[in-house]
Protein backbone atom coordinates (compact mmCIF):
# COMPACT_ATOMS: atom_id res chain seq x y z
CA UNK A 1 0.00 0.00 0.00
CA UNK A 2 0.92 3.61 -0.16
CA UNK A 3 2.62 5.45 2.85
CA UNK A 4 2.16 9.14 3.06
CA UNK A 5 4.83 10.58 5.24
CA UNK A 6 3.19 13.72 6.88
CA UNK A 7 2.45 16.17 9.51
CA UNK A 8 -1.30 16.17 9.54
CA UNK A 9 -1.96 19.33 9.93
CA UNK A 10 0.08 20.41 7.32
CA UNK A 11 -1.77 22.28 4.24
CA UNK A 12 0.46 20.07 1.90
CA UNK A 13 0.10 16.68 3.43
CA UNK A 14 -3.49 17.46 3.15
CA UNK A 15 -3.49 18.28 -0.37
CA UNK A 16 -2.54 14.56 -1.03
CA UNK A 17 -4.86 13.49 1.41
CA UNK A 18 -7.81 14.81 -0.48
CA UNK A 19 -6.92 13.91 -3.83
CA UNK A 20 -6.11 9.81 -3.19
CA UNK A 21 -9.18 9.89 -0.63
CA UNK A 22 -11.08 11.46 -3.65
CA UNK A 23 -9.90 9.15 -6.21
CA UNK A 24 -10.36 6.20 -3.56
CA UNK A 25 -7.17 4.85 -3.58
CA UNK A 26 -5.99 3.82 -0.05
CA UNK A 27 -2.95 4.93 1.32
CA UNK A 28 -1.09 4.71 5.03
CA UNK A 29 -0.64 7.33 7.07
CA UNK A 30 3.12 7.85 9.01
CA UNK A 31 3.46 10.55 11.05
CA UNK A 32 6.47 12.88 11.53
CA UNK A 33 6.91 15.24 13.70
CA UNK A 34 8.35 18.09 12.29
CA UNK A 35 8.16 19.82 15.48
CA UNK A 36 10.47 17.75 17.05
CA UNK A 37 12.85 17.76 13.51
CA UNK A 38 11.80 14.36 12.65
CA UNK A 39 11.65 15.50 8.88
CA UNK A 40 15.71 15.99 9.79
CA UNK A 41 17.15 12.62 10.98
CA UNK A 42 18.98 10.90 8.90
CA UNK A 43 16.86 8.04 8.50
CA UNK A 44 14.42 10.29 7.07
CA UNK A 45 16.95 12.33 5.32
CA UNK A 46 17.79 9.24 3.14
CA UNK A 47 14.50 8.88 1.84
CA UNK A 48 14.10 12.66 0.83
CA UNK A 49 17.34 14.94 1.33
CA UNK A 50 15.61 17.81 0.72
CA UNK A 51 14.08 16.92 4.50
CA UNK A 52 10.22 17.99 4.28
CA UNK A 53 7.26 16.44 4.23
CA UNK A 54 4.85 15.20 3.06
CA UNK A 55 6.48 12.82 0.65
CA UNK A 56 4.93 9.67 -0.78
CA UNK A 57 6.47 6.09 -0.92
CA UNK A 58 5.08 4.60 -3.88
CA UNK A 59 6.70 1.24 -2.92
CA UNK A 60 9.16 0.16 -0.86
CA UNK A 61 12.20 2.32 -1.57
CA UNK A 62 10.44 4.84 -3.96
CA UNK A 63 9.94 7.95 -2.38
CA UNK A 64 8.20 10.99 -4.81
CA UNK A 65 8.62 14.39 -2.58
CA UNK A 66 7.02 17.45 -3.37
CA UNK A 67 3.15 18.00 -2.59
CA UNK A 68 2.47 19.23 -6.18
CA UNK A 69 4.39 16.14 -8.22
CA UNK A 70 2.50 13.83 -5.92
CA UNK A 71 -0.77 15.63 -6.87
CA UNK A 72 0.71 16.04 -10.61
CA UNK A 73 1.23 12.10 -10.42
CA UNK A 74 -1.92 10.88 -9.16
CA UNK A 75 -4.57 12.97 -11.43
CA UNK A 76 -2.95 12.31 -15.11
CA UNK A 77 -5.62 10.35 -17.06
CA UNK A 78 -8.19 11.48 -14.31
CA UNK A 79 -10.89 14.10 -14.28
CA UNK A 80 -8.20 16.24 -12.26
CA UNK A 81 -6.38 16.59 -14.49
CA UNK A 82 -7.84 18.58 -17.63
CA UNK A 83 -6.98 16.57 -21.79
CA UNK A 84 -6.78 20.34 -23.01
CA UNK A 85 -2.66 21.00 -23.70
CA UNK A 86 -2.90 24.43 -22.65
CA UNK A 87 -5.26 23.83 -19.85
CA UNK A 88 -3.32 21.39 -18.22
CA UNK A 89 0.07 24.66 -18.29
CA UNK A 90 -2.72 26.54 -16.57
CA UNK A 91 -2.56 24.15 -14.17
CA UNK A 92 0.67 24.55 -13.57
CA UNK A 93 0.57 27.95 -13.91
CA UNK A 94 -1.06 27.97 -10.42
CA UNK A 95 0.09 25.34 -8.93
CA UNK A 96 3.86 26.95 -9.34
CA UNK A 97 1.70 30.25 -7.95
CA UNK A 98 0.83 28.74 -4.97
CA UNK A 99 3.98 27.31 -4.03
CA UNK A 100 6.23 30.74 -4.85
CA UNK A 101 3.52 33.22 -4.30
CA UNK A 102 1.15 32.32 -1.99
CA UNK A 103 2.23 28.91 0.24
CA UNK A 104 5.43 30.98 1.79
CA UNK A 105 3.29 33.45 2.91
CA UNK A 106 -0.35 31.82 4.16
CA UNK A 107 1.06 28.76 4.88
CA UNK A 108 4.00 30.29 6.89
CA UNK A 109 2.39 32.87 9.14
CA UNK A 110 -0.73 29.85 10.09
CA UNK A 111 2.11 28.05 11.16
CA UNK A 112 3.76 30.33 13.06
CA UNK A 113 0.62 31.71 14.35
CA UNK A 114 -1.50 28.49 14.76
CA UNK A 115 1.06 25.75 14.98
CA UNK A 116 3.87 27.14 16.69
CA UNK A 117 1.86 29.45 18.41
CA UNK A 118 4.37 31.91 18.82
CA UNK A 119 2.70 35.12 17.29
CA UNK A 120 4.61 37.66 19.38
CA UNK A 121 7.98 35.69 18.73
CA UNK A 122 7.02 36.14 14.85
CA UNK A 123 5.41 39.31 14.80
CA UNK A 124 7.89 41.20 12.57
CA UNK A 125 7.71 38.32 10.09
CA UNK A 126 4.44 38.22 10.15
CA UNK A 127 4.12 42.01 9.26
CA UNK A 128 6.07 41.46 6.38
CA UNK A 129 4.07 38.11 5.11
CA UNK A 130 0.53 39.95 5.55
CA UNK A 131 0.54 42.72 2.13
CA UNK A 132 2.18 39.63 0.27
CA UNK A 133 -0.25 36.82 1.30
CA UNK A 134 -3.36 39.58 0.73
CA UNK A 135 -1.78 40.25 -2.84
CA UNK A 136 -2.31 36.29 -3.67
CA UNK A 137 -5.44 35.81 -2.64
CA UNK A 138 -5.94 39.24 -4.45
CA UNK A 139 -5.00 37.54 -7.44
CA UNK A 140 -6.79 34.18 -6.73
CA UNK A 141 -10.01 36.44 -6.35
CA UNK A 142 -9.89 38.20 -9.60
CA UNK A 143 -9.67 34.88 -11.78
CA UNK A 144 -12.98 33.15 -9.04
CA UNK A 145 -14.97 36.30 -9.90
CA UNK A 146 -15.20 35.32 -13.87
CA UNK A 147 -14.48 31.45 -13.51
CA UNK A 148 -15.75 28.59 -10.79
CA UNK A 149 -12.59 26.77 -10.80
CA UNK A 150 -8.93 28.00 -11.47
CA UNK A 151 -8.60 26.47 -15.11
CA UNK A 152 -11.90 25.60 -17.40
CA UNK A 153 -15.16 25.06 -15.76
CA UNK A 154 -13.59 21.58 -13.78
CA UNK A 155 -12.42 21.00 -10.39
CA UNK A 156 -9.00 20.02 -10.77
CA UNK A 157 -5.35 19.97 -9.04
CA UNK A 158 -4.80 23.33 -9.22
CA UNK A 159 -8.37 23.74 -6.74
CA UNK A 160 -6.74 21.24 -4.74
CA UNK A 161 -3.46 22.55 -4.25
CA UNK A 162 -4.94 26.37 -3.79
CA UNK A 163 -7.77 25.06 -1.03
CA UNK A 164 -5.51 23.37 0.87
CA UNK A 165 -3.95 26.87 2.57
CA UNK A 166 -6.11 29.10 1.44
CA UNK A 167 -9.94 27.62 3.49
CA UNK A 168 -7.28 28.04 6.57
CA UNK A 169 -6.02 31.23 5.81
CA UNK A 170 -7.99 32.68 9.25
CA UNK A 171 -5.40 30.93 11.11
CA UNK A 172 -2.64 32.53 9.33
CA UNK A 173 -4.71 35.85 10.12
CA UNK A 174 -5.57 36.37 6.93
CA UNK A 175 -9.22 37.98 6.93
CA UNK A 176 -11.54 36.50 3.59
CA UNK A 177 -14.49 38.39 4.34
CA UNK A 178 -12.93 40.95 1.57
CA UNK A 179 -12.64 38.15 -1.01
CA UNK A 180 -16.54 36.37 -1.46
CA UNK A 181 -15.34 34.90 -4.95
CA UNK A 182 -13.14 33.29 -2.94
CA UNK A 183 -15.26 32.30 -0.40
CA UNK A 184 -18.40 30.89 -2.84
CA UNK A 185 -15.19 28.88 -4.43
CA UNK A 186 -14.09 27.65 -1.17
CA UNK A 187 -17.51 26.21 -0.62
CA UNK A 188 -17.86 24.57 -4.15
CA UNK A 189 -14.94 22.57 -3.11
CA UNK A 190 -15.95 21.72 0.29
CA UNK A 191 -19.04 20.37 -1.91
CA UNK A 192 -17.20 17.74 -4.22
CA UNK A 193 -17.43 13.92 -4.20
CA UNK A 194 -15.51 12.07 -1.30
CA UNK A 195 -14.44 15.99 0.14
CA UNK A 196 -12.45 15.23 3.71
CA UNK A 197 -11.32 18.11 6.18
CA UNK A 198 -8.02 18.86 6.85
CA UNK A 199 -8.61 17.60 10.62
CA UNK A 200 -9.84 14.47 9.21
CA UNK B 1 4.50 34.67 -33.39
CA UNK B 2 5.46 33.95 -29.39
CA UNK B 3 6.24 36.95 -27.70
CA UNK B 4 8.30 36.49 -24.60
CA UNK B 5 7.69 39.04 -21.94
CA UNK B 6 11.02 39.19 -19.85
CA UNK B 7 13.67 40.95 -18.17
CA UNK B 8 16.66 39.91 -19.96
CA UNK B 9 19.06 38.93 -16.87
CA UNK B 10 16.52 37.46 -14.95
CA UNK B 11 16.86 33.65 -14.68
CA UNK B 12 13.63 32.46 -14.98
CA UNK B 13 13.45 34.42 -18.30
CA UNK B 14 16.47 32.88 -19.40
CA UNK B 15 14.84 29.76 -19.02
CA UNK B 16 12.52 29.88 -21.59
CA UNK B 17 15.03 31.74 -23.84
CA UNK B 18 16.98 28.37 -23.54
CA UNK B 19 14.43 25.93 -24.24
CA UNK B 20 13.05 27.25 -27.56
CA UNK B 21 16.30 28.14 -28.47
CA UNK B 22 17.26 24.33 -28.08
CA UNK B 23 13.63 23.39 -29.57
CA UNK B 24 14.09 25.67 -32.16
CA UNK B 25 11.20 27.68 -32.10
CA UNK B 26 11.09 31.44 -32.90
CA UNK B 27 9.92 34.09 -30.58
CA UNK B 28 9.89 37.69 -30.28
CA UNK B 29 11.33 39.29 -26.85
CA UNK B 30 9.75 42.46 -25.37
CA UNK B 31 11.85 43.71 -22.44
CA UNK B 32 10.20 44.73 -19.64
CA UNK B 33 11.79 46.60 -16.87
CA UNK B 34 11.40 45.77 -13.23
CA UNK B 35 13.37 47.93 -11.59
CA UNK B 36 11.01 50.61 -13.26
CA UNK B 37 8.02 48.74 -12.22
CA UNK B 38 7.09 48.49 -15.90
CA UNK B 39 5.35 44.77 -14.33
CA UNK B 40 3.33 46.53 -12.47
CA UNK B 41 1.27 48.72 -14.58
CA UNK B 42 -2.34 48.54 -14.92
CA UNK B 43 -1.39 47.20 -18.90
CA UNK B 44 0.95 44.87 -17.86
CA UNK B 45 -1.42 43.47 -14.94
CA UNK B 46 -4.78 43.45 -17.57
CA UNK B 47 -2.01 40.14 -19.33
CA UNK B 48 -0.51 38.86 -16.27
CA UNK B 49 -2.35 40.08 -12.60
CA UNK B 50 0.25 38.22 -10.74
CA UNK B 51 3.02 41.30 -11.98
CA UNK B 52 5.85 38.99 -12.97
CA UNK B 53 7.86 38.40 -15.64
CA UNK B 54 8.44 36.00 -17.38
CA UNK B 55 5.22 36.27 -19.14
CA UNK B 56 4.55 34.44 -22.74
CA UNK B 57 1.94 35.43 -25.05
CA UNK B 58 1.04 32.12 -27.08
CA UNK B 59 -1.41 34.34 -29.66
CA UNK B 60 -2.31 37.70 -29.21
CA UNK B 61 -4.55 37.80 -26.01
CA UNK B 62 -3.26 34.26 -24.63
CA UNK B 63 -1.08 34.44 -21.85
CA UNK B 64 1.19 31.94 -19.87
CA UNK B 65 2.99 33.33 -16.89
CA UNK B 66 5.20 30.86 -14.61
CA UNK B 67 8.44 30.08 -16.41
CA UNK B 68 8.45 26.65 -14.61
CA UNK B 69 4.58 26.27 -16.36
CA UNK B 70 5.69 27.59 -19.77
CA UNK B 71 8.80 25.25 -20.09
CA UNK B 72 6.35 22.46 -19.22
CA UNK B 73 3.62 23.60 -22.09
CA UNK B 74 6.83 23.39 -24.75
CA UNK B 75 8.42 20.32 -23.55
CA UNK B 76 5.32 18.06 -24.07
CA UNK B 77 6.31 15.36 -26.53
CA UNK B 78 9.74 16.38 -27.22
CA UNK B 79 12.62 14.87 -25.94
CA UNK B 80 13.12 17.70 -22.57
CA UNK B 81 10.35 15.06 -21.03
CA UNK B 82 10.29 12.29 -20.08
CA UNK B 83 7.76 9.67 -21.37
CA UNK B 84 7.55 7.56 -18.23
CA UNK B 85 4.82 8.62 -15.62
CA UNK B 86 7.27 8.06 -12.70
CA UNK B 87 9.93 10.07 -14.17
CA UNK B 88 7.57 12.61 -14.97
CA UNK B 89 6.57 13.21 -11.42
CA UNK B 90 10.25 13.57 -11.09
CA UNK B 91 10.45 16.41 -13.22
CA UNK B 92 7.78 18.10 -11.29
CA UNK B 93 9.34 17.51 -8.10
CA UNK B 94 12.46 18.99 -8.66
CA UNK B 95 10.79 21.94 -10.75
CA UNK B 96 8.75 22.65 -7.72
CA UNK B 97 11.96 22.29 -5.30
CA UNK B 98 13.32 24.69 -7.74
CA UNK B 99 10.62 27.47 -6.90
CA UNK B 100 10.57 26.70 -2.89
CA UNK B 101 13.82 25.76 -1.97
CA UNK B 102 16.73 27.36 -3.87
CA UNK B 103 15.07 30.51 -6.14
CA UNK B 104 13.93 32.23 -2.87
CA UNK B 105 17.54 31.87 -1.97
CA UNK B 106 19.91 32.00 -4.69
CA UNK B 107 18.06 33.78 -7.29
CA UNK B 108 17.09 36.92 -4.65
CA UNK B 109 20.66 36.86 -3.25
CA UNK B 110 21.90 37.29 -7.01
CA UNK B 111 19.02 40.33 -7.53
CA UNK B 112 20.15 42.33 -4.36
CA UNK B 113 23.75 41.65 -5.01
CA UNK B 114 24.38 41.86 -8.84
CA UNK B 115 20.95 43.51 -10.39
CA UNK B 116 20.22 45.78 -7.25
CA UNK B 117 23.83 46.19 -6.47
CA UNK B 118 23.21 47.04 -3.01
CA UNK B 119 24.80 44.35 -0.56
CA UNK B 120 25.21 46.58 2.28
CA UNK B 121 21.77 47.37 2.00
CA UNK B 122 20.59 43.51 2.41
CA UNK B 123 23.14 42.02 3.93
CA UNK B 124 21.07 41.29 7.31
CA UNK B 125 18.64 39.70 4.47
CA UNK B 126 21.41 38.21 2.45
CA UNK B 127 23.05 36.42 5.84
CA UNK B 128 19.91 34.38 6.32
CA UNK B 129 19.41 33.22 2.53
CA UNK B 130 23.12 31.80 2.87
CA UNK B 131 22.58 28.89 4.49
CA UNK B 132 19.27 28.23 2.89
CA UNK B 133 20.87 28.25 -0.48
CA UNK B 134 23.60 26.24 0.54
CA UNK B 135 21.23 23.90 1.48
CA UNK B 136 19.38 23.75 -1.98
CA UNK B 137 22.70 22.98 -3.53
CA UNK B 138 24.13 20.39 -1.18
CA UNK B 139 20.51 18.27 -2.01
CA UNK B 140 21.22 19.26 -6.01
CA UNK B 141 25.40 17.69 -5.31
CA UNK B 142 23.75 14.59 -3.81
CA UNK B 143 21.44 14.06 -6.65
CA UNK B 144 23.90 14.44 -9.43
CA UNK B 145 26.64 13.01 -7.67
CA UNK B 146 25.18 9.48 -8.99
CA UNK B 147 23.65 10.88 -11.83
CA UNK B 148 24.07 12.55 -15.26
CA UNK B 149 21.28 14.67 -15.01
CA UNK B 150 18.56 15.07 -12.48
CA UNK B 151 16.19 12.85 -14.03
CA UNK B 152 16.86 9.87 -15.51
CA UNK B 153 19.95 9.31 -17.53
CA UNK B 154 18.86 12.63 -19.67
CA UNK B 155 18.82 16.16 -20.05
CA UNK B 156 15.28 17.19 -19.56
CA UNK B 157 13.35 20.72 -18.39
CA UNK B 158 14.21 19.86 -14.79
CA UNK B 159 18.02 20.69 -15.71
CA UNK B 160 16.96 23.30 -17.32
CA UNK B 161 15.04 25.15 -14.74
CA UNK B 162 17.70 24.03 -11.97
CA UNK B 163 20.93 25.44 -14.10
CA UNK B 164 19.47 28.55 -14.83
CA UNK B 165 20.43 30.39 -11.24
CA UNK B 166 22.76 27.97 -10.03
CA UNK B 167 25.35 28.20 -12.81
CA UNK B 168 25.22 31.77 -11.93
CA UNK B 169 25.27 31.54 -8.06
CA UNK B 170 28.53 32.78 -7.32
CA UNK B 171 26.73 36.49 -8.38
CA UNK B 172 24.36 35.40 -5.37
CA UNK B 173 27.68 35.14 -3.34
CA UNK B 174 27.53 31.30 -3.43
CA UNK B 175 30.48 29.13 -3.83
CA UNK B 176 29.91 26.32 -6.47
CA UNK B 177 33.82 25.30 -5.49
CA UNK B 178 33.08 22.36 -2.70
CA UNK B 179 30.11 20.66 -5.33
CA UNK B 180 31.87 19.12 -7.54
CA UNK B 181 29.02 17.07 -9.25
CA UNK B 182 27.36 20.33 -9.27
CA UNK B 183 30.40 22.03 -11.96
CA UNK B 184 30.85 19.06 -13.60
CA UNK B 185 26.87 18.98 -14.75
CA UNK B 186 26.97 22.47 -15.48
CA UNK B 187 29.80 21.81 -17.81
CA UNK B 188 27.36 18.86 -19.47
CA UNK B 189 24.39 21.60 -19.79
CA UNK B 190 26.58 23.95 -21.62
CA UNK B 191 27.67 21.19 -23.98
CA UNK B 192 24.01 20.03 -24.94
CA UNK B 193 23.05 21.31 -28.48
CA UNK B 194 21.57 24.77 -29.29
CA UNK B 195 23.01 25.82 -26.09
CA UNK B 196 22.57 29.84 -25.34
CA UNK B 197 24.04 32.08 -22.61
CA UNK B 198 22.06 33.60 -20.24
CA UNK B 199 23.73 36.87 -21.09
CA UNK B 200 22.75 35.75 -25.47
Amino acid sequence: MLKLYEYPSSGNCYKIRLLLTQLEIPFERIPVDILKRESRTAKFLSKNPNGRVPLLELEPGKYLPESNAVLYYFSQETPFFPTDKFEQAQVMQWMFFEQYSHEPYIATSRYWISILRKPEEYKQALEQKQPLGYAALGVMEQQLKEHPFFVGNNYTIADICLFAYTHVADEGGFDLTGFPAILDWINRVKQQPNYIQITA
